[in-house]
């Protein structure tokens, strides 16, 4: 391999048995056999539990985390980060239910996301969840919900505010957007708001996410910060949470590094002063979704076909981009390129070979790695697909081509 | 609108009623009460019906078309399509098994894909369809399943060949490829082919889908004869099947224009009497998907909010993504392009706004349509997706933030 190409960030975190990748102690062998096919994915709850101690020993003591459950929504996941996180965020009445179902007060469970239905924010409104308020329209709609089921819901305006998260891997904010209300239309909001019958709770500000740079995420917290104490003075009455976004992002390509949370954590601790004096009584929370999960996730499948073909080696294997899109580079990506990619059960043997590592699928999108220097690997060997805790088999085409559906496992 | 701006293709084939969108001659206004619930897709069988009979008006006699029911596994579309086709072309025992229901004939279905499991061909070889060998190691393992139930299946052999499908829009032959078997290594597979328990049925030969020139297909049909006639020199025994693959495709961007079947048609009729005259025996079979069903469906989805964002119009639907990923443009595209997007209940009305269609997904992702020139619609109007009769539903991630399924309906 030569020196100057792009490496991917070290895997931390999974031990290695006898040769075998482990996760939560398990060698994946054995856990396949536990499981009884493959492919699956594997959570490891020690990881995830380990990332937000991080967390918590970087940022400052007043600062909490929610858990964005749309990275990942296996119920198992959700009820480990209840107990973790300080709340949770959902973006449909479907993971609402996941969210109640953990038992954690519906006051730290809130619901962001463009076009939620009268349905879904009626069912929002009966859960006593905060809502955020995605425009004028959804405020009206929560007005009616809330005459009707007699109930008082607390409500934060989800702001679109007018900067972006620079070098972001997606921008949910800053010029014309679906989401949120526009910083400046906010005030005039606000003046309505106070005539419902709907309780001020605060702001949610969310710029972007999937961001490596330390410097953008805290520019932009600064920003976010400021802003939401300008709206604050239009506010009703003082915001009791100030949700200013995530962000944090995790290695996924050659070349990405992990952030550095004590420079985040100082950073925002340089932040805070103001914040705190100027609204004493507001939450400050930082919503996390792939930050906390992405890297304790392992996508397993079974080699079940080696071929060569005009000089390379494929290694064709039962899972694919019907479990895990992001991988095979058709989510979101322009240029693909390779997640981490090992051979589960060879872990230490030396790169002896470059392979293109495949899906199952009747398709040329199907491909899980392309030219990777791996162990010469034989059908039944297993392929270990990192970072893939997140946004892994929820944001794939489950149902594509009639293959079986991959499982899951919390270890 | 300039005239020098490239524009969709001219949607054919659906009626308009008072105004509003028809499918299958009813307004999509009554069959969203129909369905009960938006979003759903809406599949015209009398268009599928008709765009069967264009092929065989155009086509010689003897060529036959089989229906690849990835692109639309909905059961009662495959129950149409097999009474309409020749045949049926399955990528999984997933699909198999939706074949088999339709009540057709083994025979006339063939499973094609790599990374089949043993246990996906033993299921393939006890239903006793045709097995579209993608390397020696399935053969081996067809064989050791024909050995273990007492049965000789029928197989063929995917060939990858030594040339492409030009401009197409997915290449899956020619190069190193997980498809199939080197065209060079076909010889040798044939010579071990005839000392197992199976029996040699002919050659699958597939370049490439979603090809909108008519002289590279005819280029590529002309050379997969010819390597077709060439590999059969080294079969057992004559072939009697050869499948020259699809590749024909349908508008979906702007700037892009119909096939002329008629080309298409009188071309293969020029290829034709060398195949008749050396395989007297053989079927030559084209494999078509997205050709037969993709301009038969629309998805529908409601608006729910509308809302204007420093100074764009953002029209916010209650579908998106998790139902039509590829009308969100990430799903293979490079660059993000509109498929054809209408108000269908306004189909009268002229355009008199420029407007984002977004689906409700918390996504910067989750776009339909952007800065479509639309009538100006409200909360409640139906937005239409055209050409979304294949690679809709199914290739999309349905459980992504755990929103309601979309519906299908055949009309």
């Amino acid at each position: 391999m030569k020196k100057d190409t792009p490496q991917h960030a070290e895997i931390i975190g999974f031990s290695v048995i006898d040769g075998c990748l482990a996760v939560g102690g398990m060698p994946v062998t054995r856990l396949a056999e536990q499981v009884g096919a493959t492919p699956f994915f594997a959570y490891d709850r020690a990881l995830m539990s380990a990332r937000v101690a991080e967390l918590r020993a970087a940022y400052p003591k007043d600062v909490h985390f929610h858990y964005a459950i749309k990275a990942n929504p296996m119920p198992a996941v959700v009820q480990h980060l209840a107990r973790l996180a300080d709340g949770l965020d959902v973006a449909s009445a479907g993971e609402m239910q996941v969210a109640l179902d953990t038992g954690i007060d519906p006051l730290t469970i809130s619901f962001a996301g463009p076009g939620k239905t009268a349905q879904e924010i009626s069912q929002a409104v009966a859960a006593g969840i905060v809502i955020n308020l995605e425009s004028p329209h959804e405020m009206e709609v929560a007005a009616d919900a809330a005459t009707r089921l007699g109930l008082r819901p607390k409500v934060a305006i989800r702001v679109n505010p007018d900067f972006e998260l620079k070098t972001s891997g997606m921008k949910m904010g800053g010029g014309a957007k679906q989401f949120g209300v526009d910083a400046e239309q906010v005030p005039q909001m606000l003046k309505r708001l106070s005539a419902l019958p709907l309780d001020f709770h605060g702001f949610h500000i969310f710029s972007g996410s999937q961001n490596l740079r330390e410097e953008s995420i805290l520019e932009t917290q600064e920003k976010t910060i400021n802003l939401a104490l300008e709206l604050a003075s239009h506010a009703p009455r003082a915001p009791k949470l100030v949700n200013i976004g995530g962000g944090l992002g995790i290695p996924y390509f050659p070349g990405e590094q992990r952030l550095d949370l004590k420079v985040l954590g100082d950073g925002l601790e340089n932040l805070m002063p103001r914040l705190r004096q100027e609204l004493p009584g507001a939450e400050t929370v930082i919503e996390l979704g792939r930050f906390l999960v992405g890297e304790a996730g392992v996508y397993i499948a079974r080699i079940v076909d080696r071929k060569e073909s005009r000089g390379q080696v494929f290694l064709i294997t039962d899972g694919g981009l019907h479990h895990q899109l992001a991988a095979s580079g058709n989510f979101g990506q322009v240029i693909r390129k390779n997640y981490p990619v090992a051979i589960a059960n060879r872990m230490g043997a030396p790169a002896s070979e470059e392979a293109n590592v495949v899906g199952c699928l009747c398709t040329p999108l199907d491909r899980l790695g392309d030219k990777v220097s791996l162990p010469r690997a034989e059908v039944g060997d297993l392929v270990a697909v990192f970072q893939s805790g997140a946004y892994g088999l929820t944001a794939s085409p489950a149902a594509f081509l009639g293959h079986p559906p991959a499982r899951e496992i919390l270890v």
